[in-house]
């Protein structure tokens, strides 16, 4: 994705900081997390319960608090190792100038065949869009999207540049798809935007509701499975990975980074932590909030989610404890 | 509606299932649920709970699965009824082709007198708009809406084909009135579209906030009825039926198919389950879950939603129980 | 802003009330609460909790219900001031007829340097728009916005008129900034609309997500502070006032004239009550509902919204509480 390259001196400069196990002429060419990072990466570490996967990362260089202890790793000490990175992201990442055509359709925009543009509808630079496609008004398309064939969008919505959509998708009206996830590090009494230089990619068969949000990955993609359905008014944070053939009924949010195995319903006004993981074929109630990984299979309710059963006994006996205090303090009532 | 039409026989043969107490030259037209459905209707059957509305229906064949006894009902035993209903639907109420105009108003559309429509809207094929209706920059009328008098509609405002809309209404920027319901009928793993063919009728005097979502009915109308306001990012599930005067504060969501009667007032954030009613001039308040039906000028409160003295008591009961566990353990602390 | 006037003889005829301490032919200008209010004010009185603000108020006349004791205050009883106060609102603070251009850019508008204004994108009347700014396809800038420099609205962005921006601000796709608050006065069987005739207010380095609402105040300004990021589908009723960086996590809501100091962290589907103040530096977990005024520095969890460590211990205790209603029936369950 990027052309751009900084050698690990060049970095240390940038923040003041020391080298460790790393040459200065190292060339840096990208950022990724700990995980995928390779020789030519910058990855960070700013969460200590994340030390073991910096211990095994790949990574050319790493930006860590000082005092941490990450052995042979080559890193760089900074005061605050996020907010750098999302420096370095900035750098390694740079957001292409966006092309203003002045033009409703951009003369490097290519259609299929037997497409519907309507008025008001507008399609980016080198967007790619299939056969037997239908914008309506007031559709934007920004540049670098990839629309498959069969597709139908509703008037208003709207994809960010980069957007990779499936065949046979259908989006409804003034949903949005690719705004930037909600990234932020806190450095100097502000909070600094990361940049999110990723994308959001849409499977086959799935169909999208109204007023819904589905926000580009920070890196990487934002992922919808093949055969999924998203109701109305959701958000979905940069990074979620929603498997196949998933149900995400009407004002359900989804934090970022969270995945999905296949077959998950998850019902109305559903909200989820970050960075978890909820099995296939799970249920999960509606207004519930989910706040740790969730087995394959389960059924969950309530704020905070539990196995359901339990759940509607603790509902029960809350609503029998007023009756409970009276006969602790020695009333005769009933329990 | 439709002027389509199907034998009991061509319906067997597309499910592979055999009639009973059905000719097979039986012509059906239509698809209704079991309690409007008449001699020329497609009904179904998937929940035995509805079995008594079924002994009772007109319909002129109903879908079931196999085994359940209707007795003298002409029946066709099938797989999943429901997804079997979905398909019928698909085959009677197909939706028109749009007729794409190239043009900004389609030169059937009809606007009334003193109207004012802005750069960037767009009315489609045989929409009727009444006298004195502003339709601010990137409104969407689609095919065969009907609009009253003294109407205003901000930017962005989409109505999908065949919404119907009374007078003095005003309808926020980015709202979305008409988009398909969430209806899907699993199906060999996966989740098949049951074809949204109903529409929108929003009545006299009628306010919506901004990017509010109401979508049409499965099968015939969502209603919103005189003087109800709405406010911003709610969300009104297919064939909800809302009384007259009624408050629903924002980011509220109505599941399908759920009544509500008049002067209702739900505050913000506030869930309902499906196919229940909320009676007249009840209170829920704010961020409550409304899981059944609600007797006329109730004030309920939680989640569940129980009455709000209630689950007052509860709450300050909740909030002493750590100490009562405490104390059942020998502890001396006060109740 | 408004150049109209009236007695306060012409307003006891409106509404067939009489005069106390208050010359016929005192001149009125203006509506303001009772705090702001000065000699040209009408104000009103509807709830006996504010009577001591009535007291001390300056304003030129007070409309209140009829039996309520404001001493030597300038008052107009009437049946329901609320109301009667909706009414002077419309009466001196008309809003403008709208400016019909029929152009895209109305001919007052003026563009600054080096900006790029996308296809489909409007600008109203007198708006002013800064330098280096871009506005996506679709953005609509309704009449009198103020908009700074270096700033960039996705597509259909919407800025309702005499919404204030700063400079280097974002506003991603489909958001809308200064739809009416949800004010209505009831009367006679109806909900009458209480105008709505302030604005919104966007200070520098903000960023708001897709799909988010921010409605204008009712009187004098909604205002969002300096380096504030709010997430997507977020509400901002009228006359919230939002400290400078904080964070609002998506699907948050926070009702009407309800401030917040700097460096709040509301997490993602929070609502709050209105008119109530959270306290600087305060973190409102996820889901939670705050129902009043909270303290500078605070970590508050649940429904309603209590301290975190408080809430976490009565969950605990809930998640125990059928095992203790089974020993108080003499089971030998351990608690």
């Amino acid at each position: 994705m990027s052309e751009m390259e900084v050698t690990a001196q060049e970095i240390a400069e940038l923040f003041g900081g020391a080298l460790k196990n790393c040459p200065q002429d190292r060339v840096l060419t990208e950022v990724l997390p700990l995980d995928t990072a390779r020789a030519s990466s910058v990855s960070f570490l700013s969460n200590a319960k994340y030390t073991a996967k910096a211990l095994e990362s790949a990574a050319g260089l790493i930006l860590t608090a000082g005092g941490t202890d990450l052995r042979a790793r080559p890193v760089l000490e900074v005061k605050d190792p996020y907010w750098a990175f999302a420096q370095c992201t900035a750098r390694l990442h740079p957001e292409p100038e966006p092309e203003f055509s002045f033009a409703a359709i951009h003369y490097t925009a290519k259609i299929g065949v037997d497409c519907h543009i309507s008025p008001g509808a507008t399609v980016g630079a080198r967007a790619i869009i299939g056969d037997r496609v239908v914008l309506h008004p007031g559709v934007h398309i920004a540049d670098d999207c990839v629309i498959g064939d069969d597709c139908e969008f509703f008037p208003g919505a709207v994809l960010y540049r980069r957007t990779r959509v499936g065949n046979r998708v259908r989006i409804h009206a003034n949903s949005v798809l690719g705004a930037d996830g909600y990234g932020y590090a806190f450095h100097d009494g502000r909070h600094d935007k990361v940049p999110q230089v990723g994308w959001v990619e849409v499977c086959d068969d799935v169909e999208i509701g109204a007023c819904t949000t589905i926000d580009r990955g920070a890196l990487g993609p934002t992922r919808i499975g093949t055969g999924t359905k998203i109701d109305n008014l959701c958000q979905i944070a940069h990074n979620v990975q929603i498997g196949s053939h998933c149900l995400i009924v009407s004002q359900t949010g989804i934090s970022g980074s969270t995945t999905l195995g296949d077959y998950v319903t998850l019902a109305g006004k559903v909200g989820t932590a970050g960075h978890i993981h909820i099995g296939a074929r799970s249920i999960i109630s509606g207004n519930s909030m989910v706040a740790k990984d969730v087995p394959e299979g389960s059924h969950l309710s309530g704020y905070l989610a539990r196995p359901h059963r339990e759940w509607m006994e603790s509902q029960a006996a809350l609503n029998r404890l007023p009756k409970i205090l009276k006969k602790l303090k020695g009333d005769k009532t009933d329990l």
